[in-house]
């Protein structure tokens, strides 16, 4: 596994990045993608929204059970997205705001400063919301609104 | 990176699995987590959708520009689903059927049997389809049907 670019962002530290319950995603960042991989970026401006496949950078080790931000109750590390995971991948979906060259300017943030980018695909479609169990997630949010 | 488990699929061939415009991923098969990974498992089962990243560990080397099956004009590899990447990482999103200790049955599989694992992350929220553009892959299919 290499790099093929890094993130510019506006959080260098992780108590900057919103988290929890209805904790948004709108900074606007740059993926930056190294000269000798652009020639893969051809046609991604067509596409509004990618998959950004990167490295939790700055964390050590794993716990397969974790107390997320979002709930007081301890959870197995594939049912949140913990960075403390046994392969430290993070995935974030993005919205593609413009490509200028080898920089892709994008909308949803939420990586550090200098993270390494593993990879780039397109956003093709989605499950229906009506369609999705959000299991803890939604349990601990019912009980916050209480 | 290391796997953390493998993918029990009904494809043993590439050829197997269905491509291109309108291709439907229904198949059935099983996530077998390790079992010293199993702990990470708990509480999946409240989620419906689960984001399943892989390795294609069937693919040697990659290309920048390529053509996918759904078009006849090349494409940028991060604008595409080739399995010829930089890093050779696959991601699939799978419907959660159940689990049973460290295996989860799951529905959508597009992976080799076989396939390493690297990890499983829940699937939360949607991009709603109205907002989604897809850019070759809509011109593509247009093309196909006039």
């Amino acid at each position: 596994m290499q790099p093929i670019g890094f993130v510019r962002s506006p959080y260098s530290e992780t108590s900057q990045i919103p988290k929890g319950c209805g904790a948004k995603h709108d900074a606007e960042g740059v993926l930056e993608i190294l000269p000798e991989f652009e020639e893969g970026l051809q046609d991604i401006e067509g596409f509004s929204h990618l998959f950004v496949i990167w490295t939790f950078h700055k964390a050590e080790g794993f716990a397969l059970l974790g107390k997320p931000p979002t709930d007081d109750r301890a959870h197995g590390v594939f049912a949140t997205r913990s960075p403390y995971r046994p392969n430290p991948i993070g995935l974030t979906v993005v919205q593609l705001i413009r490509r200028e060259g080898s920089s892709l300017q994008v909308r949803g943030v939420d990586m550090l400063e200098g993270t390494p980018i593993l990879d780039i695909k397109p956003y093709l479609s989605s499950i229906p919301e009506e369609k999705l169990k959000r299991g803890w997630l939604d349990e601990a949010e019912k009980r916050k609104l209480k």
